[in-house]
């Protein structure tokens, strides 16, 4: 019987998205084991509307524990909009997700008080970046614009390109007019087109990965729990480190993986998550 | 109790792209009634396996079932190529795709013997347009190629816009530079750019658009089965003769709906289709 602490965290997402998020837990932690799912037979989340996400996101939850996790990271912004709010009522571990962390950056960094947040269509109307931020820093404005098409943009491989050049002018035009000095990239994809965002707006607005940021939030609430990962890892131990698993089309989703990830070769495997 | 010929015709897609084929079955056949599912929640199929098309669709046809559906059109491209071969051999109404239609009609229409067909990435890769027009005039060749931005660039409304033109550009080249002279729309959304994709192929291609001949083939259907309608529709009945279902985001849908389909006001009821 594994102690708990030498258990691993559980880490999911609507699909590829996430893998920014599970990328920045293994660097930061590289002692601590992940099992991540990401919803490939019913992404994207979205344009899906609150009632859907909440019910894909529980049935998640429920076969991320029967993987006896210690822990849980929301890496989808829609599901942590959407969903959260309602699952740490009842989650019987700690559980957190991408928008507070986020949030809270932005809040502090922002020097003219204006911030743009950029996500799906779900993110945007939830309004929860509003929310959050109000709470930390009231009087703050924050300016969303959901972004529908960098997703799939990003998932055909679009990230250096005049098409995506194009659709970010638009997307983000409104905001610069608007004066923000903080743009957070309110959508676990958008940080793979990073780069192009960042040329659009330009060197004087801060752009917030909220991936980033969520990592050093899980850190602290391992180490607050005592539920640290001690044990190094095993030598070549990718493999049983890192366990993915989706909802369909694995062998794409596991050549994507190990695209963006270069801890060994990944492997994942196909489960029946309506089944949960 | 309803004559058998009263009753009406299901039809399905994984969202709005059916809506095409609906609305040519509303223009051709006026006097039937039509139940419309739309798997809105779990849009797009496109980039789905075989085995998950396979199972949405099979719920999708026992809820049409028990809507007491006369017969059934499956107008959707990738679940005709990945699911319908496999219902077709239980289910007890007629069941038609939209594929063979298409494959016929542009079988006919190519002189030169090259035929392009543009679909999604799963209608793409299963074959299922080449096998078929090979069947029918052996010999032809049959260039695939998968657009997979252009759905979401439809749901999107960039239905007349320079991206959309790049994008198509980019798609279209290899088949225009095979001299193709007939390009089958083989996905349901691709009728709504028509325009864009006519424009780049010019006057010498003739576009094929599945959602005509499959209405054309649903009515020489009905008629051999005995199942036409014959009673007149009542005065102001376009809600009770076209029902939409929905599983998820019914208000978009049905603005959607509107917009391409003029036959009064309809309505769009949301289900939970994975409890078929």
């Amino acid at each position: 019987m594994s102690k708990r602490e030498e258990l691993p965290v559980g880490v999911f997402d609507s699909g590829i998205g996430g893998l920014t998020v599970a990328r920045e837990i293994m660097r930061q932690m590289p002692r601590e084991k992940i099992v991540y799912f990401g919803d490939t037979a019913r992404v994207p989340y979205g344009n899906k509307s609150r009632d859907t996400v909440l019910s894909y996101s529980e049935q998640i939850v429920r076969f991320l524990l029967s993987q006896d996790v210690k822990a849980i990271v929301v890496a989808c912004n829609t599901a942590s909009a959407y969903a959260l709010p309602e699952i740490v009522k009842h989650c019987p571990v700690p559980i957190i997700g991408v928008v507070e962390p986020g949030a809270v950056t932005a809040a502090r960094a922002t020097r003219v008080g204006k911030i743009g947040v950029i996500g799906t269509k779900a993110t945007i109307s939830s309004g929860i970046y509003d929310q959050c931020i109000e709470r930390i820093r009231p009087g703050t404005r924050v300016l969303g614009q959901a972004c529908p098409l960098f997703v799939p943009l990003v998932e055909e491989g679009l990230w250096e390109d005049p098409v995506t050049d194009e659709i970010a002018r638009r997307y983000l035009l409104e905001l610069m007019n608007e004066g923000i000095d903080t743009l957070i990239l309110g959508c676990t994809h958008y940080p793979l087109i990073r780069k192009t965002i960042g040329r659009i707006v330009g060197p004087s607005v801060q752009l917030v990965n909220p991936a980033y940021e969520t990592a050093i939030e899980l850190r602290d609430l391992l180490q607050r729990e005592n539920l640290l990962a001690s044990e190094a890892p095993g030598l070549g131990s990718a493999e049983s480190q890192y366990r993915f698993y989706v909802s369909d089309m694995a062998d794409q989703f596991r050549a994507f993986a190990n695209s963006i990830i270069k801890y060994g070769i990944l492997s994942a495997k196909t489960i029946r998550i309506d089944q949960y």
